[in-house]
């Protein structure tokens, strides 16, 4: 018989690792990621710094796994929506609101979070590209089964999933929403409403000719 | 008889509005926009700073200037291809590529230009709103062209100029082509074969159903 020791130490490093991320979030969403130190997490939880250190190994860590934390939520959604029933159009139009709406959501309703994405992009962290892969793999999944059922023309699954990504960056890039908001370059419904005309013209332009 | 005096003050001016803005561009190639003081404008022409700023009320002024030179320039190259003869769709293809290659020349060859353009975007000068006003103006044209044409589906110029701004624009933003290329997420041959793709699928979507 192998002694159970190892795995009841793994939960409790799991279970370490969890308050510290939770600790961190509220502290994050309270005085913004930047303000937040190591040694304000360290204090909440009662620990120090160094034990803080020994399941993150710098605050740079931490803030990716808060990242992932949220993205991985949205990532969820969409796959959900992605392997739904129903055309694969209407599928495609769905992902590509609910992406959007999340964007706004965070810069209207979570500004601080919204900063430490905006951060995440613009540094470059590993799990904005994480999350740029599982979406665009989930658009792919939809786009091959539309081909599949007759509803697009044959096209690259890979290819036609990027475009869709980079024809509607404008909505779900958090910094441009940000940019087209605040500069009052647009307003919610006006971004909302030009969004459909963009799905409608991209859905048109992957169609089967009728 | 009226005197022509007016008039030769007035080119004399002109001149000297000329002048002052030639001194500032080189200045600005040379030791970049942000660090052209008035001053050295003025030294540069052997005037006061008092005498530059009749001519121009501020060095924000002279910034706008400079800007609206460089883009009218660019402006004018797409006017004429867009009341070139030819397919539509080809016309707006050269139009788009055009763009492309100007901002993309414009980060590689004239980086303190380019950094310019980026703060006047990101300043959100009035020179940019009318540079993106006259593109969508002249994109329109070419759309209002192809539908009587008959190579597009009816469709409403003015918003699907403004589509295609929008969904092109990874390609077209000096900003986000900046990004693109500093983070070497994609470099300059892979965005140009992009765009193609892109241009496919965009006029898949306008015309007219085969």
């Amino acid at each position: 018989m192998t002694s159970p020791a190892p795995i009841v130490q793994e939960d409790r490093a799991t279970a370490t690792r969890r308050r510290i991320l939770e600790v961190a979030e509220a502290l994050f969403r309270s005085i913004g990621y930047q303000k937040t130190a190591v040694a304000d997490i360290a204090r909440e939880l009662g620990m120090s710094p160094a034990n803080v250190y020994r399941f993150f190994p710098s605050k740079s860590a931490i803030n990716e796994a808060i990242a992932e934390r949220l993205l991985s939520g949205v990532a969820g959604e969409l796959d959900a929506v992605a392997d739904g029933r129903g055309p694969a159009a209407d599928r495609l139009r769905d992902m590509l609101r609910l992406l959007h709406a999340r964007h706004l959501a965070l810069f209207f309703r979570e500004k601080r979070m919204h900063d430490m994405v905006s951060a995440a992009m613009s540094e470059h962290w590993g799990v904005i590209a994480a999350f740029i892969g599982r979406i665009e793999a989930a658009f792919a999944r939809v786009l091959a089964d539309g081909v599949a059922r007759g509803e697009f023309a044959p096209l690259d699954p890979a290819v036609a999933a990027r475009q869709l990504k980079q024809a509607t960056f404008l909505w779900t890039h958090p910094v441009l929403i940000a940019d087209c908001l605040e500069k009052r370059v647009s307003d919610e419904g006006q971004m909302a409403a030009e969004l459909e005309e963009m799905l409608d013209l991209l859905l048109r332009g992957l169609r089967v000719d009728s």
